[in-house]
Formats: C-alpha cells, structure tokens, sequence
C-alpha cells in the first residue's frame, strides 16, 4: 500500500511539473471552460458547471451541465464535452478543465464523471478550477484511486461463478 | 381515458400528414443519424445507435452511444445529440431520427431518453428508423404517456408533506 | 397504427376491469406506498416518493427515492423497490403502486423507472396515486410504448454493421 | 498536496489498525456480500456483484447488481444496498464489504457509487474483497479525492453567477 501511495504523490507532483500540454493551450482550456457554463441548463440546481476538453489532435469539445425534472435523468458538464468529442470521431484526450461558480472552492469531477474519464485512460490531466481561473490539477488515475476499469471486466474468475 | 387515447390516436395520424418540417429535411435528418452511427463507442453491448437532432433555427446535432466497462455509465446516441445541441446554445427541437444496425426492427429510444426529450416539449417529432432507413414517427409526449414533466415539481403537494 | 392503438386502449379497460390480484391486496400496496415514502431522502427536491412493488409470491417490497448532491446519482423510489426486491430473490412482479404528495395530479414513473419496469415484463400493472390514494392503473408496456426491450440486443443485424 | 497526501496514507493505515467494528462483524459482513452476489441480475456483462453494508445500528443491508437490457439503467450492487437500507430508515453507515468472482483482484466500487457513498459521509470503511475473501480497506473518502459533496451546493458563488 505504501509503494502504491507513494506512487501516487510522485504523479501528482510529475503533473504539476511536466505537463503534455504547453501552458498557454491550458489557459485557453480554462477559459473556454468558463464561456462553456454560459450554456448551461441548470433550473434545478441553479449549479452551472461548464467544461472543456483537449483531444489529441488539439481539438477542443465543450460542454455544461443539462439538468431534468427527474433529478438522476441530468448530465454533467464533464460527460457532456466527452460524448460530444466521441460523436465526433474522438477517443483519445490530454486534458479537461472544469469551471463553475463557487468563489472558494475548485469544482472537481463527480464519482460518475471520474468513471467516464478514466474509461479513455487513467493518465490525462484534469484541470480543476475555481471562479478566478486558479486551479488544482490531477490526474484521471489519481482521481478514482483502485479503480474498475475495462480491464475488470476480463479478469479472471472463480471457477464455481455462476 | 378513453378520450385520451383518441387525441393520442389523432396525435400520431397528425405527425403523419402535417410535419413542421419539409420530407427532404427529415431525409437528411435520417442520413444523418446512420452515419453519425459510425462513431460510437460500444465494445460492450456492440449495439451501435446513433442519432441527428433537428434544432428550432435548422441546426443539426448528432450523437452516437457512447459505453463504460461499468454500464451504467453509458450515454445513448439520443442523450449525446441533445446536451451537444445545449452545450452549443440550443434548447428548442423539432425532431430527432435514431438509428441501429436491426435489420427488421425499429429502433426506439429508451425510458431515460424519452425523460430527456420531454424536458424540452412533448410535441415534437422522432422519427424512429430501420436500417433501410423506413421510419415511423411519433411525438415525443406520445413515447411517455402520462409522463412526470417539470410542472410536476412544482405541483401542489398536501400540507402535512414533511 | 390504428390496430395497435386499439389493443392499447384494450389493454386499458382490461387492467381496469380484470386485475391479476384482488382489490384488498391493491388497496395494501398503494398504503404501503404512502407509508414508503416517510423514509424518502431528498433533501434537495424536497419531492417526496414512496413505492410498493408486490412480487409474484405475494411478498412486498417497499422503496423511496435517495437523492444526491451530485442529482444525476440520485435513485427514485421504483428502482429502489426493483433493486430491493431483486435482491432478495424476486423477478417476477405483478403490480407496483408508487406514491407521492401531490394533491392534484396522478405520480407516473420516469422514463428510467419505466425501462426497468419493463425489463421484467411488459405486462404488469402500475398503480399511479394520487396523495388521497385514488388512482389510476396502466399496464409497464403501456408506460412505454414501442419500447426497446431484452428481445431488441438479440434483433438481428445488417452484415455490414462494423 | 504532500500534506494532503501524506495524510492520506495515514487513513489508509489508520483504517487497518483501528476499525470501528470489530473483526468477526467484519467477516461476516464480508461473508454476507459473497452471499448477496448469487441474487446478481446480470445477464448482459455476465458480471456479478454482492454488496453489504453495515447500518449504525448494527442491522445489514445487502444488495446485487441489476442490470438492464439498456445498459445505462443498471443499478450496481453497492447502491441497491444503500437504497434499500435508507428504505428501511437508516442513513448512517459504519462499513460495507463488496464482492465479485474476480479470482486475483479486488472488486472496488464504480465511480457513482462513490459519490453514492460519501453523501453519507467520508469516513466510513469500504472493504474491497477479492474471491478468496481476502480484502483492502479504505475509507470513502479516501476513494474520492477532492470529491464534490453536499457542502459544494452550498458554497458561495461569485455575484454574476447568472
Ligand atoms: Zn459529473
Ligand atoms: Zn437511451
Ligand atoms: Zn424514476
Ligand atoms: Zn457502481
């Protein structure tokens, strides 16, 4: 556990440090990430969240939250910008901002937000932001630590399974 | 009930005879979600569906279904055209087509889709089609008889609620 | 069309006139619904659902909608009932009543609570309350008409379809 | 962040050497999640999932994965447990043990149900079982860095929010 963990801290550092994207693309992630959440459908929860993500080819797909009557039915910014950047023939992604409008405090990924990013790897920034455009910067692996992946599915199992 | 079910009846010859859109633009929409069908990412169910969604101002939006190793992530084809479109400003739609590979079955949009396009009215059209592109159409409110929409949350509740 | 519309109307009067179980037993189910719904959390609609979902053998399984801060995750009072019950055993289901604190309107599933209704059969019956416990009845089937079912994976596929 | 992280570490072990439970309620509430996987409705991923989750007041709640024919109205069995147990009244949670058939890997939860189990609290212990029983423990929160919680609805926002 402890190798493990250690591990853990060294990528947080190594993300801080030696990003695969220049500096200057992450401002523009975050700043389209915060013109993203203008577009958000968020009656319910009056809780805007916009996003941006960077796919290889340098493309950037936005998204915002889309809110329904029926609480669960709602998609999140983040999934938002991946299943557009899918729909049009993307697969493989750097990086991702997130904004929303709370003053103190970084917007991060929801649980299933975390799931879907990882889902196209576990070693691409997300890019966590506050209102003033600072932000905390993780990696998707980090964010879901021990997590189930594709590769579950086709574990091994036990011989009596069902 | 019975009154109803006769405008219900009424409703779907209507969407038949007086489309609010021209057939060479439903064609297009159509053809459109067949091939928006190419990109999706299902290595899961290998159930590929993809769909166009026509908005108010003659925009069209596309999506395809876009899976998880844990399913219950996935988002459909119907669900990715829609939060593209309001990511991108829209929120008003006239019809969205949906497509699949079944050779001799339509395919229709599922409960959680069907939330999704009554949030945004349950007068318009989806076109549900073969894989010979032939269709039928239905309202979006003909899909979710009886259906909780957002005035239900605002419904009068009784007074010793909580 | 016409021919189905008529059977749907059928199926209508037919689940007025001709319940699988007998009315004492109902009358339990939807009391239990409105009693379900005491345990609802849902601190963030303040929306309160209850429901009842009575198994093949007899045997009630009670649910309430657990709502979350991030909504998408939250999970309404049908599935909770479904889950349940699946959990200890059940699969086959005759009748569920669902219960809200609406004073004026019927509480129909969502489209989500409806595709899972449906995955175990179209043909049981949805009691829909009111806060004053009448009701109204409607086959799964009817909740969800030209659904997409378990038999629709199976369809078959044209050739070329990846 | 090396603050944060070492003090991640610290719960790690913190959690191995001094659990609020006692070590045969553990075992047995591991026992029980093994158990709970042969109710699994998982015809489609053919995945199965057991979940136990151990309520304040000592009661156990199980749960199974249940899955749908559309893939993304699949309940997993972590969350059929915590549905089922608020249910039934309860809302503090001391510990829940998950199981699957992976012969040489440990089954962790999925995204959203991470964000399921911190809305009831952050530091309660998750144990990750493998098919032998053996397990590794976190706490919630530890399975969720940074996580978005119900405090975030409630953070200020910046004045031209919307
Ligand atoms: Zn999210
Ligand atoms: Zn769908
Ligand atoms: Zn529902
Ligand atoms: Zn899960």
């Amino acid at each position: 556990m402890l190798a493990q963990c250690s591990e853990h801290c060294a990528h947080i550092f190594h993300s801080f440090r030696e990003n695969v994207t220049d500096s200057s693309k992450i401002q523009e992630l975050i700043k389209l990430s915060h013109e993203a959440k203008s577009y958000a459908y968020a009656p319910y929860s009056d809780f805007k969240v916009g996003a941006a993500l960077l796919c290889s080819d340098g493309t950037i797909s936005t998204g915002c939250n889309v809110e329904n009557a029926v609480y669960p039915l709602g998609i999140c910014a983040e999934r938002t910008a991946i299943v557009k950047a899918v729909s049009e023939g993307h697969r493989k992604f750097l990086a991702i901002a997130i904004a929303s409008d709370m003053k103190d405090a970084i917007i991060s990924p929801c649980g299933s937000c975390r799931q879907t990013l990882i889902e196209f790897g576990t070693e691409w920034d997300v890019y966590m932001t506050k209102s003033d455009m600072t932000y905390e910067v993780m990696k998707t692996g980090e964010l879901l630590p021990h997590s189930f992946t594709p590769d579950s599915l086709n574990s091994e199992k036990i011989s009596n399974a069902h």
